[in-house]
């Protein structure tokens, strides 16, 4: 593995073009927190293979359109080089772009509204950035949370990229639970896994746990971990099945787990049980928010793993040291 | 009163219990900004009181659960000693424990449910506190509202916790408001400040009022003096007479008084017409998120007092000083 | 002209009567970033016009009392002097007083209301630019769209202040786009002019224009380009008509325009670039907030420029200086 990124690095140092690749795929696995090219292109491999499966290359496009968009959108706002070439401002743009054509119909405004929210999202990741700056957090894919939000919403308002039969905004429905075998139970994890990306599909979801695992191994597990955790708390709270099943109440916690546990703070006993309540929080803020934009008819994308990884981050400081 | 302290207070000094016992009384007097056991005791007194008195004992379990479960994980998280003894890390873990049991039917995973909503408000008072750095405000309820927000909402995708015959989400009715004779503008105003920890009951609103003024008399009057301002000002304005009359007009109004008036500004004419417009405000800003929230499903809080009172203390350090 | 102004000077350094008067008239120009009293004079003409040929004097009354209100408040308060003398305490205030009699019925308690809305609108502004401090933003019009969304949110519930036909929250409408002639387009131009005012007129919209050119020949043109760019993209993508053309898609990215494109960053090719991005963004903000707050029935305001100019505005230091 090793002698492979090497010599992928010799050869992005020769060529501008395989840099600008480079780059792209780091923005990839960033998703996960990864700065790896290889974990990106093994990332790529399942948004592929998800989004073909599924019928709609549609979204594999917009993932790649909008990854390259605002890498070059990047390079003309003159942004740090360092976190360009970290991947850091392509990550938010990936999702933009999955995200969209999941949830508009296709059509030639399409693209022009995938390429509008490429370009925004470099801004907002830069100004979250900012915004975070005296609190010493991460912008996470609030970037992505945000201008996806806004452009799902304004859809309702813009008759060229509103889906005719789109989802009524409707007030949330009693949920309804019933009992999970070990195969559904399995199911669960691993589409929560491959949610993390937009997609409910096996195989996907293995691609993704074997490009975490190329460059961290404790982050497989912790999203291994963090999924499974919380497919059983939302079952054991009586979560609606089909939601448990699809995945949709565990994407946002394996986010929470892989950043809590092993990416912003130093493993321990400690940090772990830390992780554990904030994931288990992560499910409660992913049935919150569902509930809450359920009237306004838009998803709740990742915004609860933003939102509680923010709240267990920002006493990183006191935490660590015990100070506060 | 000083004698009953001290003799506390030897006592908290040689035994760990008592002492942790004390930090738990003052998180309940610190609901109010008071930093004393003694008021903290009439506060339970008078929770105990208004919850028996409604048949609702699971209210006064919850909040004495809540309260110690986040002293215990604030001991375990090693937060700031002199802000744990203090109570600053309890007053929103107990109207975490006194919502969830009002607002949600009784059931084992009920319990569950506050145990993990009392420990997520003392990671989230930890967060707040952190976030408010920069701006020099404080917390105030700020996490108990997060939290208890988050969780209701929650509820409605968790059938285990999720009341059968909630009230259904809707569009505010138009107001209906009624004269209010003596006796009623009366009741009105105490259960103003009962409804702080929740309760509509004149018994434990009068326990407030004594447990408010054994540690200040001053917060005692403008408690009583912001009930009064809140109930003529809603009912002027032709507010819903049954949200008045049962203090739901009143409550956040008596914490910005109170907060405006002697806690976080020195005490003067000019402070107290300041608090007056920032009272009458908050009368504005319960109407507000009333009407905000009833599409959602969920009730205000203390919301209206945190957006007012942080917006009437962020400008403290010019309005002291005259610059800026 | 700049004889007039300095005549004009010369008699406010005399008399405080007329300085007061030159505080409120920069107040109404500020709305626009215009700190100069016959931009503000022209302003208040084009308002004027608008509310007595709409048949809505009380709008003019309520923007005239309100900017009077605020500028004592304003003393009372012992703001800043200077950013007392340039209007930054006013032009939130104008705006609040402007909408509330546009929204609201007429009634002598509408008047306690605009006065207390005034008042608030001064600490708002304070409350916002102490909080945008550490991130060196400026306080937009946030303090107005704050304080007037929680008043008419608050009216829902105060049947004093609350139309008895208000416009019923509801589900936002699938959009209509009809075909646009020339003179429509022209119309829907002028009027995102006016609209930023809350007024549909031709007359007040060329009357702004003007005001903006006696003080900035670049402000004025990037307002009418602002309104070009809004009022095509927004049809381009099936943006309802009826909107298009009565200038509600184009006031905030006409604010957005002229914000980011001549106040706040050094004028140049790539900074027209980025704030064409900016504006084509406030658009869709436009229609997202549109679409987030018809549950709760009340308007987007100014809410869209604000959200979209912060984003672009927080990047400020690292957009200029190609680091971060």
């Amino acid at each position: 593995m090793d002698s492979v990124l090497k010599a992928w690095g010799r050869l992005t140092n020769r060529s501008p073009v395989l840099a600008f690749v480079d780059w792209c795929l780091r923005g990839i696995g960033q998703v996960m927190f990864q700065d790896n090219p290889l974990t990106g292109a093994i990332f790529l491999a399942a948004i592929a293979w998800g989004s073909i499966a599924a019928g709609a290359p549609a979204v594999l496009i917009g993932g790649v359109v909008a990854v390259v968009a605002a890498t070059l959108a990047a390079l003309w706002l003159r942004v740090d080089g360092a976190a360009l070439r970290s991947g850091l401002f392509g990550y938010n743009a990936v999702l933009v772009g999955l995200a969209l054509p999941t949830f508009l119909p296709a059509g030639r405004l399409l693209w022009l509204y995938v390429l509008l929210g490429a370009v925004v999202s470099v801004v907002a990741t830069r100004a979250t950035a900012e915004a975070g700056k005296p609190f010493a957090v991460a912008a996470l894919t609030f970037p992505f949370v945000l201008v996806t939000w806004l452009m799902l919403l304004a859809s309702h308002g813009f008759s060229a990229v509103s889906a005719p039969l789109a989802v009524e905004p409707a007030v949330l429905p009693i949920a309804e639970s019933n009992p999970l075998d070990a195969i559904a139970f399995l199911g669960a994890v691993l589409k929560s896994i491959s949610q993390v990306f937009l997609k409910a599909s096996f195989v996907a979801a293995i691609l993704f746990v074997i490009g975490l695992a190329v460059n961290s191994v404790a982050a497989a597990l912790f999203a291994v971990a963090g999924a499974i955790v919380a497919v059983a708390f939302a079952h054991l709270f009586g979560a609606e099945s089909e939601l448990v099943t699809g995945g949709l109440f565990g994407f946002s916690p394996v986010l929470t787990a892989v950043a809590l546990g092993t990416v912003f703070y130093r493993p321990s006993g400690r940090v772990a049980l830390y992780a554990l309540v904030g994931t288990l929080f992560t499910v409660v803020a992913q049935a919150a928010t569902n509930a809450a934009l359920a009237p306004i008819g838009i998803p709740s994308l990742t915004a609860p793993f933003v939102l509680t990884t923010w709240l267990f981050l920002l006493p990183r400081q006191s935490f660590e040291t015990g100070k506060g």
